[in-house]
């Protein structure tokens, strides 16, 4: 019975990738603490290495036509790490349903503290028909999924009700990522710019949500609307001029 | 004297820096080469790295008020590396004079190929006085300057007549650096946003020139004036709306 608890707790933890970096001064913002796009684009990386590692990445373009796509993000952390600090990233796979994928993170400083919790949901995409392509029966995926609880609050609904934007963005050149597409981590970087610095002295986006709709493309307008929910909780939907939805979010500052 | 000339070789190679970094693929562009504004963010994280390793970094706020500027920036390059590659960036104090210091860097890749060539003026500024602080006249810093030749064309002058301007932006949040003004990284990332992704894909940014003139501010409106001086080589000028210098460059596609 013994051996066979320990071989269990083997495996999950052999499921679990650890990834380290350190946080670089020209990566902070102007309150000194890491930016939420250079720490997303930490998170995206380790995602990769972390399914390069146990089999299921797909780099596109591979003959599959399959690429990994973002459909939910989550970032809770009530303490983001300053210049020269040594961050440690732990991910796995939470659970497998339908055509989803849940993968969760935690933030962890150089004393072992976590600092923060990231919970994301990640689809497969056929980049050729644009459609989502689920797992297949005898994925290796499900095999890595741990039943491991982060204690994360879900994410909320999200309802903007202003009809006048907070801001205005068209897509540029250096919004693009590989596939011509709006980077993934641009949206938090958005939203967060509806935010004066003072925001970022006087307190820290402790939770933000992001919801991936529909992607955006060069030269596209995306509009701003911001609704206050509560004292320090924002709603956020990123449409084109046409109307079209392509992110939600929130922002909860403390 | 061959046991002189030895002390004086490795003296000079202990000034040296070697830095290195893999490139991760949510940091390259639409056209899959490692982003500018992220290859330019390791360039002054290696400097930091380089100033502390040697003794004459500072890094603010300090008791002298004393943090390095960024004067001017050229960046060859006529191959960009691709994901996953494993670059290194040499870096060394090439000369100090007046309130000035060159830095020069060799982007090398996993081959031992040099693939781009940095030069860089810096300046030490007082940050209490705004005002440039000099050296001192025993200063560590010019007995680490050494007299190895990059062969980089110096940067070019850049005249602008156009007075409609190509592009206008405001500075938000996500552009300030750990001082409140614009990051010096933004301003190369702006100049390569007057072009669009198909100049990414046709071509590549070859030689991008920048000179920082004055800092600009959160909520300031930048207006950005391009002429094309002859097929691929473009000159740019950011005003702000008042008519206020802040930086120039130049942009030679290849």
């Amino acid at each position: 019975m013994i051996q066979e608890k320990d071989k269990e707790e083997i495996s999950d933890s052999e499921k679990i990738g650890e990834y380290s970096f350190d946080v670089m001064p020209f990566n902070c913002d102007c309150a000194g603490r890491l930016t939420i796009p250079v720490l997303g684009t930490h998170l995206l990386n380790c995602a990769r290495k972390h399914a390069l590692e146990h089999g299921f990445d797909h780099t596109c373009p591979n003959p599959e036509h399959l690429t990994w796509v973002l459909s939910r993000l989550v970032v809770e952390s009530d303490r983001r790490p300053r210049i020269d600090e040594h961050i440690t990233l732990r991910t796995w796979v939470r659970r497998v349903y339908r055509n989803f994928c849940d993968r969760e993170y935690e933030i962890i400083d150089s004393t072992g503290t976590t600092i923060g919790k990231v919970f994301s949901v990640w689809a497969l995409l056929d980049y050729k028909t644009r459609r989502s392509a689920g797992f297949g029966k005898d994925s290796v995926l499900e095999e890595q999924a741990i039943d491991k609880e982060l204690g994360i609050d879900s994410p909320r609904r999200v309802r903007v009700k202003t009809e006048t934007p907070a801001a205005v963005h068209k897509v540029v050149y250096s919004d693009l990522d590989l596939n011509g597409h709006t980077n993934s981590m641009k949206y938090p970087e958005f939203f967060l710019n509806l935010f004066s610095p003072e925001a970022y002295t006087a307190g820290i986006p402790a939770r933000i949500e992001v919801q991936y709709i529909n992607e955006s493309r060069y030269g596209e307008q995306l509009q701003f609307y911001m609704d206050q929910k509560e004292e320090a909780e924002y709603h956020i939907e990123a449409r084109t001029d046409d109307g079209k939805p392509i992110s939600k979010g929130v922002v909860i500052f403390k």
